[in-house]
Order: C-alpha cells, then sequence, then structure tokens
C-alpha cells in the first residue's frame, strides 16, 4: 500500500486515493485476506489482489462516510473532503469503489466471478449498515439488537468477507469457507464493539481519531443504548438530553456523558460483550479443518485485535 | 424500469433509487444493448441484465454529478439531494453503482468477466471525465481537442459500452465487438454536442432540466470554446467576463452570451460538428458482418438520436 503510486491523470482525481491509501491504518482488513488463504494452504501471494481490493473498499467507505459524519481527523489527519473540498471526496471515492473491482480481474473468470458476487454482496450490505446509523442519528428508540444488526452489516461483514476471500482464492472447501465467514462475523462484532469503547475511553495520543466522536455526533453505540437501559430516571434523562444536541463546544457533554458511563460501569460491561463475540468466533474455530498452528494463529490474532489500543 | 420495485431495506436508501430510476429519460443506454444484442444475432432478452446495468450505472453518475453540479432539477423533477439530501445522494449513489454490478451475475464466468471488466474500465474513465469537467470549470485555457476528450470519457464511452455489452452478450466476433464500439464512440460525441446544443438553444417545455444551466455554471463547452476561438476581441472578453461570475440572477447573462453565439453562427457550427461524428459512426458501420437490415436501424438510430428535441 504504501509503495505504490496510485496517482494517474486527472491528478485531482487520483491524489487524494494516493493520500487516503498511504495514510496508513492497522491493514486488518487485508492481513485478515492473506492470512486466511494462507492457512487454507495458499501461497498467500495469490491473494494479494483481492486482499488490496478490500483495502482499497474500506477506505472508499471512509472517504464517504467521513463526509456524512462531517468529520475533520482520520487517522490524525485531515480527512480527504477536509483537505480537499467535498465534491473531490464523492469522486475520488466512487473511483476507489470501481478501483476495488478491477483488482478481481487477477483471477480467472469461476474465482473472479465468486470474489465479485460476494463482494458486490458484501458492499451493499456495508451501504444498508451505513444508512442504518445514520437513520439512528434521528431516532430515540433504537434497541440494543437493531445496533448489533447495524454494526453486523457496516462492520461485520466486510471482515467476514476478507476472509472468505482468502478462503475462495485458496479453492477450499465450502464449508471451511463458510465457517472462517461466521468467525469473522463475530470477530468482526467484538472489533466494532472495541472500537466503539476506544472512541470513549480510548487514549488520545494513539487512537487518531477525533476522541468522544461518538458522543459529540450523538451515535447510539452499545454504550449508550446499554446504559441507558440500566441507569435510574435522573440519569436516563440526562444522557437522553445530551443525545438531542448538536454543540459547538462540547468538553462538558463529553465529562458529563463519560462520568454517567463510568458510573454504570459501561467499560466492564462492554468488553463482557467484546469476550462473548470473541469467544463465539473462537467456536466456530472448532469444526474447521484445518491444522492446528493455524487456528492459534487465527485465536492469537482475534485476542490481538481486541486488546489493542488504536 | 418503470414497473420494477427496487425499495428495500432501509428504505431511506432505496426510495431513492426507485425515485431516480422512475423518473424516466430517455433510456437510450438500455436500448441500445438490446439493440446490439439483436444486432449479432442473440435473443435480446439475453440481454436485459446487462442492458440494466447500464442504466443503473448511467442513473448513479446523474445522482452524484447533481451533487457536484448543485443541480436543482433532472428531467424535470428535483434532484434526489434537493428532495432528500447530500447524504442520501452519496450513499444512494454508491449503492446503484454496486447494484449494476450485480445484473452482471446473471451471466455465466467467462461472460460475466468480460462484462465487469469492460464495466470497471468503462465507470473509471467516466470518473476521469468528470474530474476534468469539474477541473475545466476554473481554468481558462480549455482547447476544443481537450474538451472533446472530455466529453469522450464522461459521456462517449459509456454510450460504446453500452453497445459492446450487446456484442458480449451475444458472443460475436471481436472485430464486431470492436466496430460497434467505435461506432458508438462517436455516437456518443455526437449526442453529447447535441445535448450542448439542446443546453442552449433547447425547448425549456421539452429539455426537462434547467435551461442554459451551462452558462450558468460557466461550462466551456464546444459552443463556448468555438465562439471564444473565431470572435472578435470586443466580444471575446464579454464573453471570458461572463463565463468568470457565479451569479443569483442570470437572466441578462444568459440573453447576452446567447446572442453571442447566435451572432457568430455557433448554432450551425455546432450542428455540422454533430453531422461529422455522426457520419464517422456511420462509417465504421460499413466493416461490420452484419445484415444490411441491422445497419440501416443503428444508422436510423443515429438519425433520430441527432434530431431530438429532447
Amino acid at each position: 500500500m504504501e509503495s505504490k503510486n496510485w496517482i494517474d491523470e486527472p491528478k485531482n482525481l487520483y491524489e487524494p486515493i494516493d493520500y487516503i491509501l498511504k495514510l496508513g491504518g492497522k491493514r486488518i482488513r487485508p492481513v485478515l485476506t492473506l492470512m486466511a488463504a494462507d492457512i487454507f494452504s495458499a501461497d498467500f501471494k495469490k491473494a494479494l489482489p483481492a486482499s488490496l481490493a478490500v483495502e482499497v473498499f474500506h477506505n472508499f467507505t471512509l472517504v464517504h462516510d467521513d463526509i456524512m459524519d462531517a468529520a475533520p481527523l482520520r487517522r490524525g489527519k485531515a480527512t480527504v473532503h477536509e483537505k480537499w473540498d467535498t465534491n473531490t471526496g464523492i469522486l475520488s471515492g466512487d473511483a476507489m469503489l470501481i478501483l476495488a473491482y478491477q483488482y478481481f480481474e487477477n483471477y480467472d473468470p469461476v474465482v473472479f466471478q465468486k470474489l465479485a458476487k460476494l463482494f458486490s454482496r458484501t458492499a451493499l450490505e456495508v451501504c444498508d449498515g451505513q444508512q442504518l446509523d445514520v437513520d439512528f442519528e434521528t431516532r430515540n428508540d433504537v434497541t440494543i439488537p437493531e445496533y448489533i444488526n447495524m454494526i453486523r452489516l457496516k462492520t461485520s461483514v466486510l471482515v467476514a468477507a476478507a476472509l472468505q476471500m482468502g478462503a475462495i482464492v485458496a479453492e477450499t472447501s465450502e464449508e471451511n469457507a463458510q465457517l472462517i465467514y461466521d468467525f469473522g462475523l463475530n470477530l468482526g462484532l467484538a472489533f466494532q464493539l472495541q472500537d466503539d469503547y476506544l472512541d470513549t475511553f480510548g487514549d488520545p495520543e494513539t487512537f487518531g481519531k477525533q476522541i468522544a466522536g461518538d458522543i459529540i455526533e450523538n451515535k447510539k453505540t452499545f454504550l449508550y443504548l446499554k446504559c441507558l437501559a440500566i441507569a435510574n430516571k435522573e440519569d436516563q434523562q440526562k444522557l437522553a438530553f445530551f443525545y438531542k444536541q448538536k454543540l459547538e463546544e462540547n468538553s462538558i457533554k463529553i465529562a458529563e456523558v463519560t462520568r454517567i458511563f463510568e458510573l454504570y460501569d459501561i467499560p466492564t460491561l462492554v468488553k463482557e460483550q467484546i469476550n462473548n463475540y470473541t469467544e463465539k468466533a473462537f467456536e466456530t474455530l472448532e469444526g474447521m479443518k484445518i491444522e492446528t498452528e493455524s487456528k492459534q494463529n487465527l485465536k492469537n490474532f482475534g485476542l490481538w485485535l481486541m486488546n489493542r489500543s488504536v
């Protein structure tokens, strides 16, 4: 990602693409594609184009989501629409979605079709998830199951698909491909809940994004919904009051909401949920027909993911 | 297009898609796909999914371009971002681009890959063309060849690809597929020049879009560039003066620019260009190995396209 030159003509279209793809990030999704190919006994290099497709697609969603969320920062740097403008963000994002599809052209027609089908289904689910996320901002009756469904669509399906693409490239059994998908789905839920946790309780030095962005934007995350469900009347009203406002100056709102979350032990409760989904993910590994060492590698990756601070 | 129900969950994502796809329009591109399949001896029904992909993609570009151009009207009705908001326009557009790819899943892997490859290359060219169009708005040294290249990318390649998709579905020879593409490329240029002509000189009753939108938006179309090239110093300065302004009230600007265009016989000159490209398109038909009647059908379609008022 870092060494490739993405710049082509017209420059105003491709420079933002080069910029966002070189901002770094954890590269979790492409690594999952490569790991899955390796685990199912393929040369990981064979999975490189598919892994790039996943990462370019993920960055496309970041560029468009950042416009919709009016986010100023991404990975500690200006977002594309901030550095350039909204129109540039829209069009460069569109081009990235198409560039993602083009990576599949490196495979023979049968593998190409399998990858592109999985990719289209997943990409559409991610759009559905983003729409639900937007819808939830103005709704006051979002339930925890609805929230879990939203993050499944917005985040988990891509983690799951990233893994399954490695399985498809490796041409493993249908059963293995399904199990690695289910593993990714649960891991993805744990991953997003960890993200929600870090958004409020992460270290501003390492997190990259604006701290407490979810509180500022009134995102009904698991933290908020769980707290609302268990808080007393007075604190419920306080939370609901704060989540009705969009403010210029957010320091008091952030401090108050964080205090209430801590009062009800939300950090512990979200960590429990994260562990539940991680355990579920590990259970699906049991049935998978791969070497024990490979299972351990996947587990270690999952454990690392859940203890990250970025 | 009109009878299909595009609405799915979440409604806020799919209702705008249903809205734009049912606004009508000329449906030229999908008709070209069906015509090409028919001409190369396939059942036109076989080309229906590909033709839908082309039309859904075209409408995706309209939704995103209308945001970038801040256009209030499309086909005489409110644009998606006007009726909903910019974020809805971005996300529903994204979903349409993915939905377009999904239509190719109706074909076997080899045809699927051919269609998707052509589609990705074309879609990226359309993005390049849109970026050049945006770039040209703030440049004062755009040449006529640069303009022709921009409309080739923004408009013609999709007309050409729409035809070639019909050829691919019909599994005709590579040579025929190339010739029908070249036919479409020249027809597409004539088509866009006709669009430029209608934007300024069309009948507001039938045109659908805001009349003189190109003048209001300072678009350096063929009309403007040609006029600038042949006008005397005084009129050049007048034109350049008007094309530096973005105004609230445009009636004087429109009247003055139109008067200068007419003074230099621009309507006649653009009509000549349209005829040139139409003739070039017809010439590529000569080498094609299809029935004479089919050639005549393609010609008639081209002639109709160039004499349209909408």
